[in-house]
């Protein structure tokens, strides 16, 4: 048995999500004319209280495609330097958008509403024009990291003070919200744009939602046919979507309980000096005396999948394929080494 | 019973497409691990003796890349100025290659070998460096026309002759070959880059597949990340293409003899003094005396669906969903106009 | 002696000129600091009723931060197909600005209002949104032809209508105004901005302002500064500008004046059955038998400069270094031919 | 007496450089016939070794041609975070050339040779492709610091390695090789192209030129027309940069001496409590106690100009019209305050 703790996008659709799939109704989107589309757009809207949603073909196309909204040529995105739309979407802010970037720093890629305000440029010629502001939760390079609203508040005050977008990339925002408790609506209230991944920890098969006003939503949907994202009967992949939000959400605590404990195995290996603190489904193991590469061709003769993360990291990522049976045989596996 | 013939995208799969797409084996293709898309990247690359391919959520992404693989910043496309990727890609040229157009007149759509050598830019600061070319077959504005073999070997030695790419925009290429009896392998030969789509005549839901060489495939993967076409768990769709191409190529042939009739039983009303010629799925009427708006109104009230072409243009696509007895009852209502 | 003929471009400053650049204070103007450039500022703005300028180091760089002002990403620029800013700016639309361009068609370079009404894109993903209209006056392409207020103010009209910008690249404009007896202020009502070229008719050595809104020049100082068009001690240039608008605009009538006889003269030769109607500065010679390239390889043993203007075409400017002395000169040499 | 440190670029010409200015032969040089242009395109690739040089009217416009030879859309730039071209071109390096950017950090505004290697990116589709390093000599952030060739060398191994290209943003080149006796011939070896200010520390009203092999020099005059930085004729200009070269570069020296005496004058202040390292022209103080606008405001009222450079950080530059009365005076009105 092959366990994958690569990513929580390696997941295969259960039966139950798979028969909702077949059995949906579908049409052509780009017409606007697929039910099951539109139905998983306005239930993801409804659910966080904003006003229209927009189907595509990942959580990089929805991340993009706020960008584009919230920025114009020369003007510059304020993100931690470990953000997803940074480091892993191609350099799609600048050749999407043409945006600068102004990269900050701050525990467990988090940041705070000072940083912000310190980071905003002034009306300058030399200085590109800053218009947007990106937040993640959880936060991926932070070993799955909750913003709280607490702390998102006050960074969305500040936006509002000096006219900056605020978009959230919510590729785990369900983990987060779970975790914490905290209602969609309320983070809903908090953001002009929120992406929300179905393939990762809701376990489709493919897919993101962009949330946001009427009439952004109305200019995404010309920027997604630009990037290429305007499919025809998608209605297949969005009926997982539904599928998903209504049986595969409060699960995910189970994806964190085994991301802990699946912590705690690592923390007994001697060359596991530090797991970063394990708040959802990722766990994030600092390797001392040992190379990634090397601890991961250890795991891989165990027939144990998992991914580099920095030059002293590894990631594992829990989710609905990996149950307590993988669990405990990772733990047998894992204590062999 | 509605009659939808606006265009050949509103399909639904067919049984025997839905057993084969619920039934297909899957994984994440971001790591580069579903089989059943390597199985139609092969596939298609194989038919058409290209060296890979690459699924992509629609052919506007499929021709996108392709622009993007061929051109640079301060270079220039030659293509007709009806062609889709200049018209009905949102300006993605421009948009997302930042390359100017030289846009060329010509019969039905296409261009010829001479236009593409007297359009070509001298080596001077003051013009932009052309570096492509791009063909349509058939040709959706040219009214579903064909390029023979013959027609476009000269315009392929222009380019290798001037060092320019040459690409085809292959959305409904399978109809000019079944049209033609040509052999997709002959016309492999003739292009760095060709996008063949699934989701037209092919009857699949959603998709479009990239051809070209290995390194170009290697770049448009790449690229397609970053324009946010990356997907997961998409063999479910990849599925579908498969089986059309195993199933649903030659039934093409009878669109276009659906389209012919379908033709001649416009020509027969007053106000349409011109069909264009039909040479595959696509019928165009030329109005007199009435505008589209108001035939486009009749045919609604009709239960007949078509769209708008031009000031004086009406187009009709047959297809999978438009049988024999559609085709009769559309006589039917067409004539009681 | 030379002839030089290939642009009004090639002139050298005169004795006066140079004494009032290297008299001119200057200052740093990224600072805002240089007197002589804002006084040629205002000045300019001044006589066009608008309300401020900005100098920049070329007139392709004033029509290129137009576009970039009245555009975003994924919008379309109309302008016929013969204008400098599609043909003879690198394909800046496309590169600076990633906008698309409608291209019409019109007898001598000039478009209509009715023309501008109906390319503007309907609100549908599939088509840029139209945002911009830009015309040249004079026209060069089209022998330096003249639009006239009367045309013009019917095109506004649809822009103010459409919510389009209206741009006039005013590189010949005082020309046109010359020749027209049309008044600036009339002209600058009609437009959201204006470039007006320095180094062309007017005989500075470098340099074009660009004219407009207060809020819009502010943009736009940003944009020459990413465009890298910021020059510091710049006002030397600027003086240049300022002496010529104070004493080289009414001579303009002499250029014209030279261009009508020239074109007379070139229309003796067997081989030049038409001459362009010479409305400014500009006389393009039909060739019939000859090849643009045998007749200026003629020309050039002559010692007479002009340039190919198409395939069929050469192009002849009069400017403010080819006096009578020089048309006769011409005459002789071109009699001989 | 105004004394106004701000920045290198507040210098006039002196009456000798006006001279040369006032009495050079020009040219169209968009024909490439401006004899003084390519004088010093020539005069400058020579000294440095390099094969050929562009004339520009702005250090910022050298910079991003640099970057769009050396770039593509989806790569990506490595330099200091507080590199020139990343904080002060207006987001120039996504606005232009649509490239990511890796911020390095290093004493000094310095980077090294494995801080370089560490951050090329893997080939990958999550990641922009890295494809140039760009250094800056001196580092106006990092006080004027100096890199030397020892430093240098090292760097452009890894950049030979990996293929990458290496740009030198020289705006205060000359300032370095002054200071550190290394010849112009050793550096233009290092480097795939270089920037040369003349309005910094030389003295010139306006320019810079760009050195680099032929072939991309010609690539960059393309970019240039696109930017809109050709201009007819600027031999005034590029008169001036002849003269400074032949005449103002060992008269440097006397700026870094009068910047040494003046950042320990700075020093006395109780609340300086340090100045950064004087390695050329550059004073940067660091304020303890007192808010730079507050400094500045009191500078002001003793007539002496300079700029916030940083939260708690004031810079002072010295410069040609910068003497040893002005120094003496600076001390004076200093001691005062």
């Amino acid at each position: 048995m092959i366990i994958d703790l690569r990513s929580d996008t390696v997941t295969k659709p259960t039966p139950g999500m798979k028969e909702a799939m077949f059995s949906a109704p579908v049409g052509d989107d780009v017409f606007g004319e697929d039910p099951t589309i539109s139905a998983l757009e306005e239930k993801l809207a409804g659910m966080f209280g904003m006003e229209a949603g927009l189907f595509c073909p990942s959580g990089t196309m929805t991340n993009q495609i706020a960008i584009r909204l919230h920025t114009r040529i020369q003007t510059e995105v304020i993100c931690h330097k470990y953000s997803h739309i940074y480091l892993y979407e191609g350099g799609g802010i600048m050749a999407n958008s043409l945006a600068s970037v102004k990269l900050l720093d701050g525990d467990l890629g988090k940041i705070t509403a000072s940083q912000v305000a310190a980071s905003i440029n002034p009306d300058d010629i030399h200085a590109p024009e800053t218009t947007m502001v990106s937040l993640e939760n959880t936060m991926n390079k932070g070993g799955g990291s909750i913003y709280t609203l607490e702390e998102v508040i006050p960074i969305q005050k500040v936006c509002q003070e000096h006219g900056l977008k605020l978009h959230l990339d919510g590729a785990r925002l369900f983990n987060a919200l779970v975790a914490s408790g905290e209602s969609p609506k309320d983070w809903g209230a908090q953001f002009d744009t929120i992406s929300i991944c179905l393939s990762k920890g809701l376990g489709c098969p493919v897919g993101s939602v962009l949330l946001g006003s009427k009439a952004d939503i109305k200019r995404a949907r010309k920027v997604r046919k630009v990037m290429g994202g305007g499919m025809r009967q998608a209605g297949f992949l969005a009926a997982a979507g539904i599928y998903a939000l209504d049986h595969q959400v409060e699960r995910l605590k189970e994806d964190h309980a085994r991301a802990r404990a699946l912590g705690e195995m690592l923390l007994k290996k001697s060359f596991v000096p530090e797991v970063l603190p394990v708040a959802t489904n990722i766990a994030i193991a600092r390797l001392d005396g040992i190379t990634p590469e090397f601890f991961l061709e250890k795991l891989r003769e165990k027939e144990i999948k998992a991914v580099k993360f920095g030059p002293d990291l590894v990631r594992f990522v829990t989710h609905h394929d990996f149950g307590d049976d993988q669990l405990e045989e990772f733990g047998k596996r894992i204590s062999e080494m």
